[in-house]
């Protein structure tokens, strides 16, 4: 079965206007590419790229931590987990990369497991990393929606043509 | 927007010809009355459910709980959740109702979660629990992959119209 | 470094006060024969099992779904883990063996998992299983505390000289 | 009952023979201040603070991903909880304060999760992380295991009158 590529994208749940339009943005540059995207299902960052992912007819995928009624009016398939804060973990994991749009505490757990599991991160206006006297982390900086999806489909060997 | 019903199939990896046909059967009702099917997304039970399912047209959501090279070759969106067997409770718990097919430990511990959780379980050739000296536990039994269909449905407020 | 053994005791949160007592006699004879406990932490069977750990001067680790004010006042260690539900999974993998006392929903996902890893699981008024079709399966079933303790120790290869 | 206090330590499991001996000091003034010490339970800065808190005959639990024989031989109670990586949010989320020292991308991954359940963090030459265009997080510095055990204590509530 050639499958679509599945991509992770994380990010607040309180997002500004500003980074709910970045998501959406990147939503819709994925659902157009013929990714199926997952997230955390719920509001903000997560509303923002279902709602992008809706609007060129893509699938998304919601991990909610807990009630079914919790998940935003734009998710496709929503998938109540049971598992708390611990389905961030699996948000992390799911995807062949992970996009991490603006910023917030779960946010900041999430890169860590997927940096972890050595996994592509590609961070819009997202947290900043240095270990103490070191290096910065592997976490990719994207300027733009557009720079984000294409860094997230190169890393995973794959051809990005999307229109901005 | 108007969600197609999530049901959950749990089962045992390691399906005898009799389980995994059975399986397939349920995965083609489910597919046929329009319903998301998730599963582990891996051998046996699992593989026979998304099968069915991929045989109808529908789309069935496997939680793995390590590599994506752990999912059968049927299933629509292989996630890797990185859970490990915490996965079991992601499973269980995002249906509105469970089908358990078959039965292994694993599957043991998903019906004791799905049932605390209060979701409806349908039985099918599956564990029998009682409690010491007392009644047996609202687990439903099927005797057809027909009937845990509809009593699946019937439970979540839905007909059942489907053909055996 | 010789370390205590560490047996685990699941049970239900609402005891009656015979499985209440049952747990707590089990507790002083684990703690008498030199094991750590770890359980839930809660009330119920688990407020028994540390109280007569408490008793004889023992150490148990209670592993609690959420917040610290929910530990029963017995237990020596109360470890907000922070997994919800999913701290059922740690509680029964913990020990070397498990010890289930009266039943209840998550109890019976815990002896689903503690059997699926291979662990001894000691039933004392517990859930009854079985496999469609199939022999029982290999959970223990002791009728006294005694019987339980003597049995998780022997399982676990060592003696044990308690008195009841 | 009067408990003792709980704090978990994080870090990496190939630290250098600083960070080891850091960690170890952090383990003796925790243990030397009555606190009983959670952590993961492995090598590395685990194994150092283990060992640091056996010196001065404390208590350390360490949190295991699977199997017991990955404990550090140092561990008072090593728990096995069959979570896998899952077992870092259990490690951030037990004690009343976090000290984090040096690092890799699991204990970033803890960092994040502590800091959004609210909980005080102690860095010790690690990760330094700010959000996008914004002020730094509240993790707080410190420069000594002295510094770190000190802040712990007083952000719980408690005075600290160790010596270094």
């Amino acid at each position: 079965m050639d499958r679509a590529p599945v991509i992770s994208v994380i990010g607040t749940s309180t997002a500004s206007p500003e980074i709910y339009e970045l998501a959406r943005e990147v939503g819709r540059l994925l659902a157009g590419a013929g990714c199926t995207v997952v997230c955390g299902g719920r509001g903000g960052v997560m509303e923002g790229v279902c709602r992008g992912v809706s609007e060129r007819g893509g699938i998304s995928v919601g991990l909610l931590p807990g009630d079914i009624r919790e998940a935003n009016p734009y998710v496709t398939i929503p998938l109540s987990t049971g598992l708390g804060e611990v389905r961030n973990f699996a948000v992390a994991s799911a995807g062949e990369a992970v996009i991490s749009i603006g910023g917030a505490f779960g946010t900041l757990s999430e890169i860590g497991f997927a940096l972890r599991s050595g996994k592509p991160v590609i961070g819009l206006k997202t947290w900043r990393i240095s270990e103490d006297g070191k290096s910065p982390t592997p976490m990719i900086e994207a300027s733009t929606a557009w720079e984000a999806v294409r860094l997230a489909l190169e890393k995973t060997g794959r051809d990005f043509h999307g229109r901005g």
